[in-house]
């Protein structure tokens, strides 16, 4: 393992949703230097084959293992679900932490009725990594798993309030959370998993349409304090004054990096942070 | 050339868009034998930079090259517009046909007022592939591009009807057809191209929320005739009866294509019938 804290943190993800478990991780850990891969080139993962994530999971590893880093944050939903044992085979000496695991445990601590309810794009849901994570910590739970591929495009395309988002937000959660009456009522969750890192942006049109008391997880919160705690116990994090670095690498398209990057991030992202690379 | 008319027609795109193409080139050319290729794994081109999508277009049209095809049709607006001079470069023995050229000469023919919208992806309407080809055709038009790119996750997804797809279709049409008033008043378009191979599914949306006598024009149908009269001129059209072949390559997921795809053509597709391919 590279021992040595002043790396920087090495994060990657299909492109800019990542971007939120950035933001989150850089409001927690300020002295942190970044490294960010957003493989632009190749989105959505979300749509492809478990195999093919994997594969393009950690080419996107070994680039920023090149540069050094001293822990790999897996910053997309859907190569945390299915490419994380691949990254640690490949890459022993380095921690890896996904976001999978972080928001499913902080689900378990959030449910009072055991029924959590977990949204993500199509693969992640069909993988069930969610789903096994949440059961190996809290075997009772009562899981829905919903895909909401719509909400990747509408965050993309900062369609993030108004009737378009809240449309498609009912669309999707009125059978998880407002079923029916007459059928068979299942348990209503009251806690749901933003299970990718493009759906915090949508957080206010999802809070609109489910029952007031759902507890709203966002995995990218619980992630950067999974680092925290990491870094901590491996005796890595950085302290001191002052403000971290945060260099960009992109795919494909450097400019379109930035500017829609910049929505994800909450602050705007300069091109001449953003390096194109070829994996 | 392969001056062989028993040859298949070779056709690609980044996924299953183009199969709005391959239904109207079937209806046309039902005794012509097929070979599509969806580039999934790589998908969507939409976003990505000329470079890049020209890169993967020449690749794509490489594969069914080798296949031996009578002729190539880039069934997808993105490489279309970008890719086709590089393909004829690469391969000056096959005509080639994108969908481009057909959609934009047949918006010239319908238009009375010589005002036209294009709507596409973010990259057709950026790269002005489709303005430079009305403008050859019809210099004194005036054309306004508009990128909708929620439109091909609303066909992805399948949801075509409902209020979802009339809320997303009033939010991006609107501002050109039914501008707020009070404002200098620009001359609405009466003609209307689906400068995508995905927006035909959501032509009963778009129907609804631009004025009743706007001519849609959906370049799958004006390419299906494109393909037609070259074959015709070359003496490379398949006669005789029955029905031709089809037979799908894709990148990543057969199952995924299969399932998706046959929403696009309108017919099941069997997943014997895809293969999985490496580009």
């Amino acid at each position: 393992m590279e021992k040595d804290a002043s790396l920087p943190i090495g994060m990657f993800d299909s492109g800019v949703g990542g971007l939120t478990v950035l933001k989150a991780l850089r409001e927690l850990l300020p002295c942190e230097d970044v490294v960010y891969l957003g493989d632009t080139a190749r989105l959505p993962y979300g749509t492809k084959s478990p195999q093919t994530v994997t594969r393009y999971g950690v080419q996107c590893g070994a680039e920023l293992i090149r540069r050094r880093v001293k822990l790999l944050v897996v910053a997309c939903n859907t190569a945390s679900a299915v490419a994380l044992d691949a990254l640690r085979a490949a890459y022993p000496d380095v921690p890896v932490i996904g976001v999978v695991g972080p928001g499913a445990r902080a689900a378990c601590a959030a449910t009072a009725n055991n029924a959590i309810a977990v949204i993500a794009t199509e693969s992640t849901i069909a993988g069930g990594a969610y789903q096994r994570a949440i059961h190996a910590a809290r075997p009772e739970a009562r899981i829905v798993g919903h895909p909401c591929p719509l909400f990747v495009a509408l965050a993309e395309e900062g369609w993030t309030d108004g009737d378009v988002p809240e449309a498609v937000a009912a669309r999707y959660l009125d059978p998880v959370f407002r079923p029916a009456s007459g059928t068979e009522r299942p348990v209503i969750p009251d806690t749901l998993v933003l299970g990718c890192t493009h759906f915090p942006l949508l957080a206010p049109a999802i809070k609109n349409v489910v029952p007031r008391a759902t507890t709203i997880v966002d995995s990218a919160a619980t992630t950067a304090e999974a680092v925290f705690r990491e870094l901590d116990r491996l005796g890595l994090a950085r302290t001191g004054e002052g403000c971290g670095q945060t260099r960009y690498l992109t795919t494909d398209d450097d400019a379109r990096f930035a500017r829609t990057g910049s929505r994800f991030l909450g602050t705007p992202i300069s091109e001449k942070d953003v390096e194109l690379v070829d994996l």
